[in-house]
């Protein structure tokens, strides 16, 4: 099978889980890295630049923009925040498969430009079990709660415009299917065209 | 994930292993059904109707025909072979997904008729390895060897029609790269439509 690395595009409403699944995968796949987003903004105590995110200054991110070296990006109170390709494009080119958690207005930009990615959607069981995980989290009101739940019926629906749907009930079999969807996708007859002329033409 | 079962069209050269690859996938995944060919050339000795092939009068083959209950068929030596829907779609409906092994004729007929069925293509490490394994059998003589290397490099082209290229180096782990492909499509949002409205229409 192809030795390209991937790029995987994994989105899902709050309280699907996808944090601990990504943990879980990075933590169980070797071959798999994080994509780092970009942003303007100040960093807040204890954040690690490169780790939580690359701080970058607005020319910097702007020049980012102008050459075309980002793969989506959006404003929030007036900072950038964005995926920059450089560190996707090195790791995919050595093999190493590449997942990006991205909301959905991101991920769509993303499948628009990298039509060969992977586009993987966390669905809780449902709602009900969404709202009952929102509220053990005991951080928020009731208000933010109705409000995230308003906003995961909207955005389950935009699950529809990736190519997988898994569905957090049991960590282990999530993770377990997100790594299944990683091996077939490198078996993929698409990805791997070159083997198939390398096997049928003379040495 | 759906429940529905998949139909899985499964080709490759002779002597790239699939009966082998084939026999073990059944051995470990009970959810897993083998289409078994109509014919309506006798049986040999030893062969059971319903086992090796459904033996049908010609009659009876045509009116399948007729019917449109035949995902594809062919003509050889003066009898019909073909591939019985009916079983398939009750399989299918069972839940149970169903594997059929297939030249590439015939699995391009049966990928024409069922957009939706997964194709598989198992490889050979190398047309080398593949040349090897065919003399290993020992039962064959050179002009029939070159013959069958001569007509796998022409069914390896047709590996680009299929969904997914696995190929047979280690048995196992062609085994589990079958068994992950099948896990994946299952996850196909494609496949999952109902699940995801489901889950955010009002009960």
């Amino acid at each position: 099978m192809t030795n390209d690395g991937l790029l995987i595009v994994f989105s899902g409403p709050s309280g699907a889980g996808k944090d601990t699944v990504l943990q879980k995968l990075l933590e169980s796949d070797p071959n798999l890295r994080l994509s780092v987003s970009a942003t303007t903004r100040m960093p807040r105590p204890g954040e690690i630049d490169g780790t939580h995110y690359h701080f970058l200054s607005e020319a910097s991110f702007q020049e980012l923009i102008t050459k075309d070296q980002v793969l989506e990006y959006a404003q929030y109170c007036g900072n950038f925040y964005g995926t920059p390709l450089a560190p996707i494009q090195k790791w995919n080119e050595m093999g190493n498969d590449v997942i990006l958690e991205i909301e959905i207005q991101g991920g769509a930009q993303v499948m628009r430009k990298r039509p060969d990615c992977v586009g993987i959607f966390i669905l809780p069981p449902s709602l009900e079990v969404l709202e009952h995980r929102l509220r053990k989290r005991g951080t928020e009101s009731e208000e933010a709660i109705q409000k995230r739940l308003a906003a995961a019926k909207d955005e389950i629906q935009k699950a529809a415009d990736y190519d997988y749907v898994v569905i957090n009930d049991d960590l282990a079999d999530a993770v377990q299917a997100v790594a299944e969807i990683i091996h077939a996708e490198k078996r993929k007859t698409t990805r791997n065209q070159d083997l198939i002329e390398r096997m049928i033409s003379p040495c």
